[in-house]
């Protein structure tokens, strides 16, 4: 990733990595000390974790639910995984044995649940009962089942390890249609309310080249494959979009990321109508909702309800063969 | 411009062009149409001109400076041009030639100043002799050449021909930096304030491509040629960057302009610090300042100073031969 002959800025030993957006190099071991100075100021200017919190990291076998997890517990934390079995074919197997792998490992504990064995669904069978992409249905479910791993097992905190090209591009298409609701809780912590517990991006301050070097050096096995029915999402193209600013003009992804967060998000303050007012209760399930029943029962009897559907099924048409 | 066989959405003659964002093919008339009820929306929904105004078009030979200038003579205002010659090479030359024969034809008044022999300088010369990007120098230039020239004659306001994607790409670029300043003020009007006249942009609600094609069914012979030197700066790459959405999801660029005005702009207004307190007057021209000697009597003073430098000098390294 680096130059060949090119040198670390702190200790000029060979580099692993060149980081534009820094404008240097670094080696191994300063990599990962940069990695985990971002983390440790991500976690301090937005108070997302106390020393003692019992931690739920939401882990899907990639480097940044791998790399947060990691950084964590070298950190100190005691934190605990939790996988979702999406069903989503041979990507998910081969997600759930990596996940699993990195906690057996490390003698860590990966809670496990599987949305097929445990609600009678999967994601490509969700998406087609529902007739909404794929992504809706997914990341529905998952909230959930983070939620309520967390809630039920006592946790304080759930860790995701969304990145800042993840929360640049998430930005990016909230700002595109000035979605002022969506933008004023834009924020990389959401604290416990309403019955929801808090929920905390530690690795805002790292990008997917960094995640993704941390678990090289680290020899953290990861998969690298992305969701095959994700390809040509909006959200990829927000990421290509700011990828072509950033190759011109390093450093404005951070710029753009943290210069909400400094200047336009106190401003939106207040303005997010999620914040307003108590939630009532959930028919079915007696979780916080703004309805009747919760669009999580809501979407598990209309997908439990259908006949699996294979995964082929829902892929982007270029990727089916 | 359009598929072979697509028929005008309006009177299904065949199509001269497809758009996209209006899901729609038109004619050559209904096309027409469309241009003028964009202008005379955009014109209405911001308070942009009185019938009875004198109005002075900013004129740089492209074909969005003569399409708003024909589309205002057509709508009955009384509009003169003002062509500011930059001293940019054959592109110069040219552009001066296309405007003043677009006048010529049509009987119409084009003032018209010259940098160099007004003023002892040209752009590429005050790049070199700032040191900055010609774009800088020229668009400080041509700002104060056009509020000189709307005051001494006696106009109620400078039109310029700005389009969706200008303003579009402005936005982007003030937005990835969260410049709250800059936002305040991204209005398609500036009030006249402070001793400078009122300037508006009535071509927001239409792109690029709509306005050659205006040119195209109008006859109007535009300089197709882009300027030499301002080819790879950033504005460029954020048009890029946004036609890369705009080709996945149609609209996304005009949701993105008009969405600012309509739901954030109203959030921001008071917080530009440009409309805070009196201006002084510059020691040397007498024209409104924050500072002692105004930007632009600087900047004459230090390119006037320096040898002419050739365009070939300033032209981005890719375009030299």
């Amino acid at each position: 990733m680096a130059h060949v002959g090119s040198k670390c800025r702190v200790c000029k030993a060979p580099a692993v990595i060149d980081l534009p957006r820094h404008n240097a190099h670094f080696c191994a071991e300063h990599l990962q000390q940069l990695c985990r100075r971002q983390m440790v100021k991500a976690i301090g200017d937005f108070d997302m974790l106390s020393p003692d919190d019992r931690v739920l990291v939401a882990v899907s076998g990639g480097k940044d639910s791998l790399a947060v997890w990691d950084l964590l517990i070298e950190a100190g934390y005691d934190a605990d995984g939790l996988y979702v079995g999406l069903g989503i074919g041979e990507y998910s197997d081969e997600s759930g044995r990596v996940a699993q792998r990195f906690a057996d490992d490390r003698g860590l504990h990966l809670v496990t649940v599987d949305l097929r064995s445990d609600y009678g669904y999967d994601v490509p069978t969700a998406a087609t009962a529902t007739g909404r992409v794929p992504c809706s249905a997914c990341g529905l479910s998952k909230r959930r089942l983070f939620d309520r791993a967390a809630v039920e097992g006592g946790y304080d905190v759930v860790v995701t390890g969304h990145n800042l090209d993840d929360e640049a591009a998430v930005l990016f298409g909230n700002t595109l249609r000035w979605d002022v609701d969506y933008l004023a809780r834009q924020m990389p912590v959401l604290p416990a309310a309403n019955g929801f517990p808090k929920k905390v991006k530690p690795l805002v301050r790292l990008t997917e080249r960094e995640t993704a070097a941390w678990c090289l050096v680290r020899g953290i096995d990861y998969l690298v494959e992305e969701c095959p029915i994700a390809a040509g999402n909006k959200h990829l193209g927000y990421k290509e979009a700011l990828n072509s600013i950033e190759a011109t003009s390093p450093g404005s992804k951070a710029a753009f990321y943290h210069g909400f967060l400094d200047r336009m998000a106190p401003l939106l303050e207040g303005m997010s109508g999620a914040s307003a007012g108590e939630l009532a209760r959930c028919e079915q399930c007696g979780e916080p909702t703004t309805g009747t029943v919760c669009a999580f029962c809501r979407l598990v009897e209309t997908a439990a309800a259908h006949d699996p559907v294979p995964v082929e099924m829902v892929l982007p048409k270029r990727r089916r063969r």
